[in-house]
Formats: structure tokens, C-alpha cells, sequence
């Protein structure tokens, strides 16, 4: 972990404000107090508050993750003058709301993907992201897994050529908790709250990281969606109580193709008996392959199809190297990273971005062009999985809410 | 390799003859040749005539594979009354007539796979099959991989009730020896001899077993075909050389559904850079999930649900113990079969059947089954992907056809 | 990640006072500004002070890892009030006269390990902290690998005697940064600075290891060891400048055996071309097997020897569920840790020792108990490969100075 | 599986003549069966009669396993004008008879593995091959596993400079068939039958394995072994009857040193839980490394040092592509063999040998310096681990038996 001794003294300031402090609150706190011990920033994050509605909750929830203040009205954190940079870990049917103000008040934004619940709202976010952008502010959205250095890595090799023309795209995302039928009605379940379930919270990773990878969007795809359990518990220990009506998918299974002509498959779950985390990729081209898991978060695997056949092979790549995405800070070679590490460089690479005014990606457009995905398939599988069309022009709705 | 002493001598033998010596044929013969060395059977096979067109070749195939007589017509060979059995080893356009005319001639039939390359053949074969059956003939389709000990456990484990209820069905089938565009335009690349291209060459393989482990029919598919380099050199070693049309797919994407709502999905293809032949199965119940490799052909990975999270996992279990199917008599504990074992477990079962006077599994109707899923496929695949439900009832040409 | 909100907020805080700031000072630091926001604890590790002899490099270091003031004597450290617990990182030739100084001033003691460069300074201070412990002072030695949850739940899993009777022992520890003849001679390959080669660096982790996961002392041991590249260029960057001869081993092979008969076999090196951080250990009993791999730290395999054969084989657990050791804290389940997280429970679990008064493990007698080990495999080494028992009492020197 | 249609008819037939038909019987029947029927042979083996002590069961044994005729005395067998080559498969305490007397009545010999039970038997043998080499015969030992595809390309890699100067040979050869304490005391574990245990059968494996990949002998070894279960049940399924006392290990532990300084180390036992047929391989050079699971025989596992640290790795190739050696006569790429394989190999390149007069490997000699290792294995471990050197002349017991 080496360092430049005279850069972290010199840095001003960027004040964080954080909405919501549950899961995604927690692994980003550990993100912006980590990344000034190891990066050298051009820039200090400072935590400066942290929002939630119950004052006393949100009192000792900024004690414990290191935030400086609590506020319980996110439009109060906004206003802060030592807030530069608002960032939302708030369920997907606040983002909007909170990123379109956070945006019209000048501040820098950080988005939990999946950017929105609608395509309307995703469209009205990038539309004021582009608009902040005019004035020098930047906005992100939270894919953290193109963070994860062995994915950095392979993208970096996808741009070097080293995989050829890209055939095909394979991204299965396995999880497991709602195996047991007894698992309660959480808000994930309902779509009011959650848009969708599996496919909204998986797929949004499952997509984007296809798109990144392959450096080219989907052009349209096909689409089976499934509940296998209808209904469930309405409390949790309470297996044999009143139930309700599950009313997002468990699973999604798609098919896709790319405007090169690749094809891509994915298979998103949350009933995956003894999967936990299993997000998978393939690619492979005309002069190599890539694959991942993320459930060994610190190798890539990569086949060189240019290497004569009789030595050839997927060679484990331990992506721990200090010329590695990332690594230049971290541990010596074989010292693995972790999940969370996916949120200290989400976190540097937005304070680069912040100080030297560029746009970062995923950008908000980025974000609204997986949700277009996801419309797709939930268009597709609603009318007998044809095939359908991404959409890419911005929808009557969404233009006119980005100019309301 | 224990082995009862008193029963080889007293078994009458079973005439066999092989249609083919190519790959298959050759994968056959080695079959034909150890099961008898290996396995206490109640027929002893005599590999009693090969069969192939050019006269020189099949006598040397003959001596070379041990087969004890050559013919140079199939219709000579399933008319020497010292064959019983009628093995078929040729390209998929004629498994219908020297099947359907081994059936009609008395003698039982194994027939490689795919069944045929339309359905039309596919169900005149399952009828002839069918009315055989009532003079006491066996018909079986060389699904070989079946008859892999660990996917042979995997469906005991299914058919057991290990997995409970299924939730997905995932199958892969990678191969890439079409990376390389100099390859020329061999006859599986044309659509007159080899029907389609990596659909029914891999894709039945994984539709077979997908049907097969989940112990019940596809319902319906939505699929996408791709070909992705359109035109091939027509000869070997001259890629510079007059080059022609290719007319079959480079690869098949496709989702599927169950009667039980349990989803499936699917992807084979020759272009996947580094997998050799990576046939890939993996099954998720309500009560556990299990997963195969091809190219790890010897293990199966079993995950049980019912145990405790906290030392549940997948576990490898090294499918070469005595219990295992098949294993009885094989070498001790630890010592792996590879993949021209699954034809010796083949021919086992097949003699088993012909001693018996029982039904083999796979059923020539079986195989009809995999060519209306396959057919389905490619409809779906010409109509933007729309699911299109697998047909169940014989079309009027095969009908017309069975009868004639 | 879920927490008791009344906690943190009651806690006093426990100053503690870092001693060096290089690789180890740094992951020290992680770990204990981590440590608090993450874990329900008594007290609230304060970053009081870090010391080092570069006045200006400290005080960028104290800044920039989050320690609240620099020194650059550590008798200063530990004389200073707010200093209750001294973390010291330093090398292994500094450690006695450090700990022992620390301990008389009635400090708690974190060092690093190996405890000490010879048995005779290791003896002192394992004295010192048992007088310190009749003081109320607790005193542990840093193996961090011992709390990577994986080894943490194997620990587990033997105490609970789901192992059986211990038969073979098995651990390795591969690395490759000396495979390179042009590596330059660092202190580190220098005897009289380090002590020895990968015996004391990687050797002390899987000797304590290997004694902590069996639950016993290795009883003696038979040993090489050798140095394959003699001489090295002194200077980095100068590979045909000035070379000098490297004075500790480059790798050693060992094997043992506990007073139970178990045998145990051990190879450490720097030259294994590949294996980057591969720490792995298996241990095999009359019940079951567990192995470990450090290079994949999340995940533990486990073979139940009391299931029936044909479904028994080794599971992979990943261990990453909220009833695993330490993870109650982290992130939902398969979201994994990294390297660093180890040292985060390692200030969990001495922050609890010292708050409950209780003594932590590894103790500095089992720091010392390390030591031995590898003074007798040293010993064996230059006695042609003899059999040498591991010495259970303190030598007369080692007893001259405890009492001095 | 392509061959040259004229050779098979034209070779003229090799009459073997086996000894033993028990497990390595069955195997090598399998072998002989099969060799001519893949691989062009300048001579065609016939498997002219098997030889075993009891009248009825060498009858049923010949008729199933192939076999001509069928003898009862081993001399009878030897005398044979229609057996040109001499299969030895009994247990090692017969070897030295067998051999030395077919050898002096102008046979080829095959010899099972482990050559002799003593070392002066084995001097004798390879004295006894030598003078028969003189004459014009060949002999060669089993160490089938030198055939195993994979391990056959290690040594090509080894021996084309892909690994630079070898440091680390490490050899781990696991089974778990001892680990149940009911397991009867066959004559496996009498040391008057079988000379060692798991060290005579596993470590002879596991010592011609490193010494053949290495290219070069050990030195001198220095070694534990243990025998956990001193007392077994006297017969099968009476584990409450009479026990009888193991008079062999159950295991050994030993390192090794090369004359080139390499370091190498050695586990061999049948009481590991849950590893099956466990022989693992890694060397590790300057300029590489390589890996091997005999648990996954068909791939191997190589790092090429030379590649920049960033992209490089272990790769694992599946060793089934036609330039790999033995694979031009088998199956298309990703098709993978089976542990029998090994011994159709064994017979391909002894046929060869006797064709052209050319010495084979591993030569009796080679069996010889096998059996030297492990009577210095022995000895270390019977004079407390000291090294012990490995003979490397003639002992005065073997050369007086050589010239007897």
C-alpha cells in the first residue's frame, strides 16, 4: 500500500451526504472511509451526514458508520452546505425523487442501481444528469461488481482486442434465499416497492455487466419470467400465518443479441438450491475467452486462442497483481480483496471524477439503458417471449418529465 | 472387476451388425467389443459384420475393429441371419430407411442420435419401432451420455426425490472447433446431409438429457440461431480456395418450460473459444441442485438443501464407487472411466433388453420426442423467438409415413 | 450488517499506541479503524498513536491511516497515557525488547508474529506477559490467518470432533517472489535481520497453523531446508551490480509428529513459480477431511467420512453465512472477505480479551511454542535430517532473561 | 481414430502370455484387448493363454478376459512356443522367480509394479534384464502411470526446458481404503506377502513419477511411517473376531533431495478420508510449473513463468487434443480416456519396443532405483529420520544372486 506522503495533506474536502443506511448504506460508509487510507485522492471525502426517517436510529447509525451529522429529511442533507455529493442507497422508488433534486441543488450524485423502477424515471434522471452535467456537475450509478478488479480487468482486456469478435455473452446471477417457501412477503416481493425481483435486482448487474464487458448495447431480446411460490407469509416466524400474493418475479431466463450479431444468455434466480452469490460470466471471441464468478471474486479465468492448441487452456488469472485494475494500492500479489472493496473504488473513481470534472460511467444513461433492457424483457415475456426491441429513443413520458 | 465365473460360457451369443465405422462406428465397436469382457451379460454380442460402401475400406475397417465379416450393403447385412441386431452408425439422412428396414426385417436396432434429421422420419421410425415392439424387437437411440455413471446417478438422485421439485434445468453444450473460419465445409455444415448444425448435433444431446434428468417433456421454446461465419472454404487446407454457402447454425440459444412451470434453459454452440466439449448440466430443486461437466466426466456435484447453511455446499462426489451405476464392475474406488465407457454401458443395457424382451430407454419415441423439441427450435428461432409449445401428437406425414 | 443500536455510543475507548507502518502497520490500521463500525463492541478502539523513526514520514503516516499523533520513540509510545494497548509491526528483531518494555508499563500487547528472531528472546517475553497477565494485562501474538472465518469454522468443526481421530496433517505455503535471480538481497533475506527465510515468515503461520487446527503441539520434527539462489544483487534495479550472499533459506521441507501419533508434513517456500499466497492445509481423520486454500479464503472443503460413499465427497461450504465465525457482522450470505478482514477480527476478538479480562489466543506462549518448532527444524536441518523433539521447557537462557 | 488401412493386416502377431488375472490382470487383459484394435502395431498382440494356480477359475478367467488357453503353472506358461512376451501381474513376492526365469528362456517381460519386494530381488531382475538385453529382449516394469496422457506431456514439457531449472518436485499419492477399522488384514497388509505398505504400493507410484518427470534420481530421502490400526480383524465381515497384528505402514511421509539441489517431498497413505486415488504432481522450475490430480487424469495444469505476471497463470489444459502424446489414435479434442488407458499405452509402446529392439522405459533398471528409494525410506525411518542416502551400487546380495 504505497503512497505518495505528500498528497492526502494537501486534498480539500468533498462532503458525502448518504439517504438510507440499511445493507447498501453500510457497504458504501465502509467505501468513502477506506478510500483516502489507501488512495491517494486528489480530493478528501468527508462523511458528512447521513439521513434516515427515525431520529434515533439515524443518530446511532451515523455514530457507528463514522458520519459526522444525521438528518431525517433527505431534502435537509441536500441543503447542506458541506454536502457536495449526495449519495442514495434509498429503495429504487425513491432514486428519482431524490437524484433530481439532489441534481437541481448542484450537487454530484451517486445512485444505487437499479437506477429506477420505471424506464419513465430512469428517463427523467439521465435527462437531469445530462442537463447537471452542462454545469460541471457528474453523476454515477452504482454498478459496484465493474469495480471488482477482475472485472476491470477483463473489460480491459475485451478493449485490448484480446478476446477478438466477441460470439457470445453468458451471465447467470444465483441466489438462493427464497428457496424455502416460508421466507416472508419482504418489499422485495411486492412491486409497488421493488419494481421487480430477480430480474430487477439481479439482472440489472446480469445486464450491465454484459453491455460493459461486450462495449456494445443489447439490441433486443427474449424473455421467461417465473413465480414458482405465489404466495407467502405476510410475517416473518410466522410460516403458518395469514399470506399474501408475491407479486414479482423469482427467476428470469432471457436470451439476446447484440447489433454485432453475438448472442448473449441469462438466467437470473433467486431459487437456485445452494447457489449464494454465484454471478457468472462468459464471453467468448474469435480469439479467446473470459470467465468469472463472482463467488471467487479474485480470479478471471482466460483462454488465449491464439496459443497453440496442445498448451492452450483457461489459465486462473489471480488478479492480485500491483499492474492490475485497483491493485496499485492494495496488498502484495495473492493477498485477495473482498465484496466491499467493490464500493472503495466505486468511491475513487467518482472522487477522480468529481475533481477533474469528467463524466463518469456507468453514467445515469448507462443506467437508463439497462432499465430500457429490463422493460424489454418483462415486454417479451408478457407477450409470449418474442423477440423485442431495446429502446432507444427517449419515450413521450420520460421526455416530458425530464423537461417538467 | 469381480465376475460371476460360470456365466459367459453358457450365454448363447447375439449377433450384431454395425451400419458406419467412422467415429462412431469405431466408438461402437470398442463398446461391442469389452462389454462381454466386463460386464456378466445374458447374451454373449459376436460383432458379426460391418458394413460400408467402398469395399477396400470396409474390409480393413473390419480386421482393424474386429469385426468377424464386411458388407458393402446395408441391405445384405441386416439380411445375414448371424446379425440380430442392427447397429446404425451413419449420417442422420439415412437412419430412417435402414432402420425402419432392420425393423421390418426382424432384427433389433440401435440407431445412433440424432433419431433422424426431420420429424417426418423421426415418427415413421418411432411407428415401426412400436409395431416391432409387438413382435418382440428392441429399438433403442444412442443417447450415449445417459449412460455416464455420474449422470446416471444424477437421475437415481432426481427420480429419489434428492432435488424435490425442479425450479430450473440449465444445460451448455461448448465446443469451438469452428472458431477457425479457414475450416472448411465439411458435410455437418450443410443442411442437406447433417439437418441442422450445432442444434442437432449438441442440441440433442442436452435436450435428451434435460428431459431425461428432469423425468418429464419440454412444453414449449423460444429460441435464436446464429450462423457467424456464412461462408466456409470448400476444401480442407486451402482457405484461400473457392468457398461456399454455409447452411446450418454455428449455435443454438434457446429457453425452455415445463409442464411443472420449472424453466430451462439452453445454449450449444462450436464457437466457444477454449471448451473442448463442455457439456454442461446443472439442476435446481426445492431440496437440492446437482451439476455435471463433461470434461469432468468421472464427478458430480450434489448440493443437499435439507442440511444445515452453515455446512452445506456443493460436494464432489467422484461418481467410481462400486454402488454407483455402472461402477459394479469397473476398477476399485478412485479409478475414472472416460468417454468411450458410456457406448460399453450402451451396449450393456441393450443386450439386457434383448434378453428380456424390455423396452430400452431411449425409446425410438424418446428420440422422437428430442426431434419435435429440435424442430420447435428452429421454428421458434424463424418466427422472432415466439414461444412455440413442443408438438405431442404425430403430424400427418409421419402418420402417412408410419403407415405406408 | 445489523447492529444494537445502544452500543457504540456507551463504549469507552481503548487507546491504542502502532509501533512501524509498513505492510503490517497498514493492515493493522485497516483492521482497527474497521473494527468498531462493524462489530458490537465494549470498548472503542481510539487511533491514539503510530511511531516510527522518520519524523516527517510519520507524521504523513499518522494522517493519512487515520492515528491521531505520530512519535518516533516508541518509548514515548508506550509511556504516553492515552496508549493502553501497544500494536507493534516492526521486524521480528525489535519485538522482545518492544513487548517486554510495553508490558512492564502496564500495557496490553498485540505483536506481530513470529513472536520473536530465537527461542531466547521469544522465552522473555512469554514470561513478560504471563507476569503481565498476573497484572490484569493480556498479550497476543498476531496469526492473523487463524481468523480467517474458513479456518475459524475448521477450528470449529475439529473442536467438535467432526474429524474423528486426527491422522495426517498437511499444510503448504507456496509463494514465487524469489524465483527471480534478480530480486535484489532485501533484509528479509538477511539472517541477521530476519531471523531466518520462509521458515520464520511462512513457516510460523502454518507451524501455528497446523498445532492450532490439530488442538495440540508438534512433539518433533525432521527437516531440510535450502537457499537456491546464494548470492543477489544488493542493490534493487542493478541486477549486474554489486551481489551479496543471501544468509536465510529460500524453502524448507519438513515433516512431524504430534504426541498422538499423528504425522504432519510441511513445505514453505519462496521459488514455488505460480502460487502466489498459497497457504493450504488438509487435515485428514478417522471422521472426515477438511481443506483450505488461501488463494480462495472464503471457501472451506469438507468431506463427511460417516455418510455413505456413493454420495460422500468433499463439499465446498462457503463460508460466508451469518452463523460462521465473525461473519454475523459482515454482509449477507456468499458476499465474500478479503485479506485484510482477518486483521479486523483479530482487533475484535483482543478488544474482547482485554475488556473481559480474559486471555486471548494466540497467546506468547504459543507464540513461543511456534518458535520452538522451527528452532527444531533449524536444528534437524544441520543434523542431516534427525528426528528432533520440540523442546517443552524454557531453555537457561531463555529463564536468565524472563527473570532479568 | 484414423489408421493406416494397410498396416494391421500385414503385422505379424506377438504372443503374449499372462500371469495373474486378478485386478492388474483384468487391467493389462484390457490393454492387450485393446492396443491393436486403436494404434497402428508393427506386431499384433495375441493373447495366446493366462496362467493362474486354480484349474476351473483360470479356465472361466481365460474365456472372459479373452485369453486363448489357460495354464496353471507359470513355467508351462513360459515354455509355450506360441508366447513370445511374458505378462507378470502377481503380487511382487513371485516377481523375481517369474521374471528371471522367463527371461532366461528368451522372453520379453512385463513386470508389475512394484518390481520386487527387496532390493536385492530387484538387483537380481535387472542383472537378469540386462544379460537377456545382450540377447536381444526387452523388459520393462508397470509403472502405467508414466502413460497417462497428461503426465506423459509433463515429462515432454520437463524435458523441453519448459520449467527451467527444477527447485520443487512434490508427490502426494492419497487413498482412504484403511481409514475403516474394520477393514480386514488382507494379505496386503502382511508384510511377508506385500514387503510395505502403502510405501511399496503408493510411494513406488509416487517415486518413479518424480524421478521420470525430474529426469534425474534422488539422492537420498529421509522419512516417517506409521501403521494407525496395528490389530485388524482376521476375516472379511467378522469385525469382532479374531484380530491378527498389521506388520506394515499405513502411511509414510518423507522428503527427498536431488543431486541438483531440487528439494522434493512425499506423502503416500491409505487413511486419508475422502480422497480416492489422490495422486497429486506439482513441479515447480524457474521458468514454470505443473500440476496434476490422477482424480482428474486428463488435464494438466501449467504456469509459464515467462508471461508477464499480469496475464499469467495456471492453465489448465485438457490433454486431449491429437498432438498430445497417445491422443493421435483416440478420440476428436475434449473426448477424455479412462485409467485402462494407461495400459493400452503401456502395451502400444512395449509392442514398439520389441519391434525394434529398443530398450523400453521404465527399463528394469529403472524399476530397480525405484526400490532402492524406498528400502532408503525404510531405513530413515527405522534410524530416526536421518538422511539416508540411496544406493546406487550393486549390493553384494544382488550382484551374487545376478550371477547365481
Amino acid at each position: 500500500m504505497p503512497y505518495d506522503s505528500t498528497a492526502p495533506a494537501a486534498a480539500p474536502p468533498l462532503g458525502v451526504g448518504m439517504v438510507g443506511y440499511a445493507f447498501m448504506g453500510q457497504a458504501h460508509s465502509q467505501g468513502w472511509r477506506t478510500v483516502g487510507r489507501v488512495f491517494d485522492l486528489p480530493l478528501r471525502p468527508a462523511l458528512a451526514a447521513v439521513c434516515g426517517r427515525d431520529p434515533a436510529a439515524v443518530r446511532t447509525a451515523a455514530e457507528r458508520l463514522g458520519w459526522a451529522a444525521a438528518e431525517t429529511d433527505w431534502r435537509a442533507l441536500i441543503a447542506r452546505p458541506d454536502v457536495q455529493l449526495v449519495d442514495i442507497c434509498t429503495p429504487g422508488d425513491s432514486h428519482a425523487e431524490i437524484a433530481i433534486a439532489a441534481l437541481a441543488a448542484g450537487k454530484h450524485v451517486l445512485c444505487e442501481k437499479p437506477l429506477a423502477n420505471t424506464v419513465e424515471e430512469a428517463e427523467a434522471m439521465a435527462a437531469a444528469a445530462r442537463a447537471a452535467r452542462e454545469r460541471g456537475q457528474v453523476a454515477m450509478v452504482g454498478f459496484n461488481y465493474r469495480r471488482t478488479p477482475a472485472l476491470a480487468l477483463a473489460r480491459r482486456m475485451v478493449a485490448d482486442g484480446r478476446l477478438g469478435e466477441l460470439r457470445h455473452v453468458r451471465v447467470c446471477y444465483l441466489q438462493d434465499w427464497l428457496v424455502d417457501p416460508a421466507f416472508p412477503l419482504a418489499w422485495r416481493l411486492r412491486r409497488e416497492a421493488a419494481g421487480s425481483g430477480a430480474l430487477g435486482d439481479l439482472g440489472a448487474h446480469a445486464v450491465d455487466l454484459a453491455q460493459h464487458l461486450a462495449g456494445a448495447p443489447l439490441a433486443g431480446v427474449s424473455a421467461q419470467t417465473e413465480t414458482f411460490v405465489r404466495e407467502r407469509p405476510l410475517r416473518e416466524g410466522e410460516p403458518d400465518g395469514e399470506r399474501g400474493p408475491v407479486t414479482v418475479d423469482d427467476a428470469a431466463v432471457f436470451t439476446g443479441r447484440f447489433g454485432s450479431g453475438a448472442l448473449a444468455s441469462f438466467e437470473v434466480t433467486r431459487v437456485a438450491a445452494g447457489r449464494k452469490n454465484a454471478l457468472r460470466v462468459e464471453l467468448n471471441g474469435t480469439l479467446g475467452s473470459l470467465a468469472f464468478d463472482l463467488e471467487r471474486l479474485n480470479e478471471l479465468e482466460f483462454h488465449d486462442h491464439t496459443q497453440t492448441a496442445g498448451e492452450a487452456g483457461f489459465r486462473r488469472i489471480l488478479v492480485t497483481e500491483h499492474d492490475h485494475p485497483y491493485l496499485e494500492a492494495w496488498w502484495p500479489p495473492g493477498h485477495g480483496l473482498g465484496y466491499e472493496h467493490t464500493f472503495t473504488h466505486q468511491a475513487r473513481d467518482l472522487v477522480h471524477a468529481v475533481a477533474t470534472g469528467t463524466a463518469p460511467a456507468p453514467s445515469f444513461d448507462d443506467g437508463l439503458q439497462v432499465q430500457r433492457v429490463l422493460a424489454a424483457v418483462e415486454e417479451s415475456a408478457g407477450r409470449d417471449c418474442v423477440y423485442t426491441p431495446v429502446q432507444h429513443e427517449a419515450s413521450a413520458a420520460g421526455a416530458a418529465a425530464a423537461t417538467a
